[in-house]
């Protein structure tokens, strides 16, 4: 990542790359990985919780903030997500304690809260 | 495991070993896991799709199977059960495929298909 | 498993099912998953090499025993098939010996080596 | 592994086979494993310890076997036993919990506990 | 973590906040996780060594760099914990390496040499 | 990392320590990590694309920038390179999106484009 650019101007950056780039197996699983969180048998809303949780505990920080930024936009309150990462946090153990901590903070700042 | 049990015997006999002889941290641990998929914020339902969903991106069968009989229990279909598998699948890649296969299996044999 | 059933037999059985009845997602995974091991800049042959070192690392039989199959059948010899297995077990630590174990015996029968 | 053989009878077969025919990196790695469990700053029987908590935060039945007759042959307490399990509970989470099951069983017959 | 802040007082101020807000099962896991590492029928110091040694093939350079602080405030000399983290590197393998250089580098500024 | 100090200052820096501090275990692992990629059976090469495609599924960034490093130097087409890593992604699932785009920026930078 370059100096003064942010974790999503990266991801967007890198993602117009691997768009132009990739192989077409790359290709097809960048849009395979969308469509897995739209409306199905289950709401997007309930998969968005999924990923968090899943990014959670296999402790993907970018994946998390990722999901996080969805749940919120789909209408989560903290409370809900705190119980999804809870379940997580459980599941995998103290290991997942340090990017609890950083998914807390990167809560408040989605959110908008002063710090 | 002796020849003559199944995995639901182990279980529940393993279970009563470690809570007649573990140290307080395992018990409490133990309590703690029991606890965290009750209703809140989130309904228990939720809570045992994200466990499901957790155990297969974490590749754990016996986790996988206890999951699904309680997802089938609290009313999931299957359509929804297997929406919750894909997001594990595309999260976590091929190498959950196996787990996938037998997860498969359990749940005809949970729902009581013959095949 | 069922118990006269072979793990080809299941392999084969629970794909046939999840064909079936698994969502487009979980279909498409499995498309593209056959895909991604074509010819194409690297030959197939690299690719399945790169299959086996992989499972190797995540420490699962079953794709193990696959790629193991694959690279015996695209050409691969013995002693290639061992440094492959080599830089995995460097890779990923004495963690990987069981399952290297268990894949030096599956490498045997693929041979069909009396033992 | 055949019908009649047992887990420390196979184990012993392939690693004959391995040490036969495995390249010398692989007969390093497995003389420098030996090496690393042998009395230094730290006694060999911490080291064990460590082998077996690291065993079964990984979640690998067959090394969490071996380590626990390490452990029981240099005298280490069930107490002792159960508290390194502990830690890795709590460090690795529920997804722990069917390995804890299946150590407590070895470590029964280990000691040779008629159950 | 903000611009001026050190991991310490992240640390801190993000489990303030996780102690405020968080759901009880959370708060449960984090005391039962200060409880786990204290005297049992193992000493403090020896469950510090596995916390270092787990934490190190889990490859959580956060977790790393509390144990090390813990296990050199009790009293671990350099030897010991080189030690501990040896045997973590050929558990966990070659993987494991940014995370010891990334160790030995936090180890040096603990013992507060210049470097 | 001190603040003025490039990841492979810090990559040699840190060697240099182990190297001259660790204990014999960790000196001959490293030097068994170097063997393990010479030519054998299978080329240098190969094996290289073996350590690319690992590092890469087990998400470790400093591992895969290294063997990015290393690819180039053997002379793998962006294209050989990149098909290595899809079959990482597709082995590995989506949670190996944030490294493949860490990984694309440190490619880039390898080749020396500018950006």
């Amino acid at each position: 990542m370059s100096d003064h650019e942010s974790f999503e101007q990266f991801r967007e950056r890198m993602n117009k790359i691997i768009l132009d780039e990739a192989p077409l197996e790359v290709k097809r699983f960048f849009s395979l990985d969308s469509q897995t969180y739209s409306d199905g048998a289950l709401p997007a809303k309930i998969k968005e919780l999924l990923g968090l949780s899943l990014s959670m505990v296999l402790r993907c920080d970018d994946c998390v903030r990722y999901h996080l930024k969805q749940c919120v936009a789909l209408g989560f309150s903290d409370e809900e997500i705190w119980e999804a990462m809870s379940v997580s946090l459980i599941v995998g153990g103290s290991i997942v304690i340090p990017h609890l901590r950083r998914a807390v903070d990167a809560l408040k700042q989605i959110r908008g809260d002063t710090q």
